[in-house]
C-alpha cells in the first residue's frame, strides 16, 4: 500500500486507508506500507481547510496510519508484491502526483511511477481508490473510475485514458492492464459506502493477483 | 465520539476510531465527533517513536480523522447524545487523562470528565476502547477490561474499579454503570480483531442505549 501522508486534505484519506487494511486483513493478505520520504508540498489544518505553513514529511505522517512500520518507497520494488493499492485523499493528487494543480498535464512522483511501472510490467495488479485513479490514467492510460465527477473524468480522458461512471460501492476493472478502481470519497456520503466499494476493489485485486499466480504455476 | 488527536502514539488510535465509525454507520447512528481544543502535551514522530518538540492541537489533529467537522469538546453537553464512545491510543492516556504518567493517581481532562459525568448521570451509555477504560475506572470506578495487561489491570483496581480479563474480540459490560469496554490494540495482533471487538462494543452500546430509550417511552 502506497501512502502519501495522513489526512484527506494533505495526505492519504484515513478512512479509505483503514478500510483497505481491513479488507486486506479479511483476506489474510500480508501488507507492506510505504510512502515517499519527502516533505508534503503543503500541510493543511483540517479544521479550517487552510494551509498551516508547516513542513511535514509524507512517510513520517503516514506512519500514523501504519502504526509505526512504514517503508521508504525508494526501498520498494514493485515486483516484490502480488498487488499494489493506493488510497485516495488529496495527498494522492498533490504529493504522489501533481494532478490537483496541473490536471491532465500532471507529473507523477518518480518513486511512485517507478514502483508502479515495475509492478505493471511484471503483470501485478494495481488498485486505485478515490482520486488516485488519475495516477493510473497518467502512467498507464488505464480505464478507471472516479465515480460521477465530470470534470475529473474529462481530465482523465485528456490523458488518453478512459473513464467509466460508477456508483460509490462499485468498481471499474481494466482487465487488460490489470487495474481496478473505486470512487470511495469522490462520491461517498457515508463511510459505509467507502467500506463496501473498497471491499469489492480488494476482492477483485486479490482475485486477479491469484489468477496470475495460478497461471504462472501451470 | 471523543478524540484526542490523530495517531496511536500521541492521539487517538486511527484504526480504532475508523472501526468505531464504521460500526456506528452500520447501525445508522448519527455521530458527532469532538475533541478538547488544547495542545497535546507531546507530538511523537510515529516512524521513530521519538518526541518531535512540536506543538499540535488535539482538535485540529483529530479533524484529520473526522474529515473536518469536529466540535470543541467545551461546547458539548453529555446529555445531548444517546451514547459516548472513546477510542484508545496514547492520546486517551496522555491527553484526555494523565494515566500514562501518573497511573492510579491520574487526573482526567476537565472537559472530558464533565461530559462523561453529564452523560452518566442522565443514564447514557459509555463505550471505552483500548486504554481509554482507565478513564472509566478513574471517573466511575467501573468494571472494565483492557484485555490481558496485568500491570494496567492492577492500576485499574488501585483506582477502586474492577478489571475483567477478556480476549481482543470480546467486550466487558458493566450493566449497573452502563459502561462497555473492549481491549482493541491493548492486545490485538491484527486489525481484524480490533474491528470485531469494536463491532461488539458498538452493538452493545447501542442496544443498551435503545433499552434506555424504550424504558423512557413507557
Amino acid at each position: 500500500m502506497i501512502l502519501s501522508g495522513c489526512g484527506v486534505l494533505d495526505g492519504s484519506e484515513i478512512h479509505e486507508s483503514v478500510c483497505a487494511l481491513l479488507h486486506l486483513d479479511r483476506h489474510d493478505a500480508t501488507v507492506t506500507m510505504a510512502a515517499p520520504n519527502d516533505d508534503q508540498p503543503q500541510t493543511i489544518n483540517h479544521l479550517t481547510s487552510q494551509p498551516t505553513g508547516e513542513s511535514r514529511n509524507m512517510r513520517i505522517e503516514a506512519a500514523r496510519i501504519a502504526r509505526g512500520e512504514i517503508t521508504d518507497l525508494a526501498d520498494v520494488k514493485g515486483t516484490d508484491f502480488d498487488a499494489i493499492v493506493l488510497p485516495g485523499g488529496f495527498g494522492a493528487a498533490k504529493n504522489l502526483c501533481t494532478f490537483a494543480d496541473e490536471g491532465a498535464d500532471c507529473a507523477v512522483h518518480p518513486q511512485v511511477e517507478r514502483v508502479l511501472n515495475e509492478a505493471h510490467e511484471a503483470g501485478k495488479v494495481i488498485g486505485f481508490i478515490c482520486i488516485s485513479p488519475t495516477i493510473g490514467a497518467r502512467v498507464f492510460r488505464a480505464k478507471v473510475t472516479v465515480g460521477v465527477d465530470e470534470e475529473t473524468a474529462a481530465k482523465i480522458e485528456q490523458m488518453g485514458a478512459s473513464h467509466e461512471r460508477h456508483a460509490t460501492e462499485e468498481i471499474c476493472v481494466d482487465e487488460d492492464r490489470r487495474i481496478v478502481s473505486t470512487p470511495a470519497y469522490m462520491s461517498a456520503e457515508r463511510i459505509g459506502q467507502v467500506y463496501e466499494g473498497i471491499g469489492r476493489l480488494v476482492d477483485e485485486v486479490l482475485a486477479m493477483a491469484g489468477r496470475e499466480v495460478a497461471a504462472a504455476k501451470t
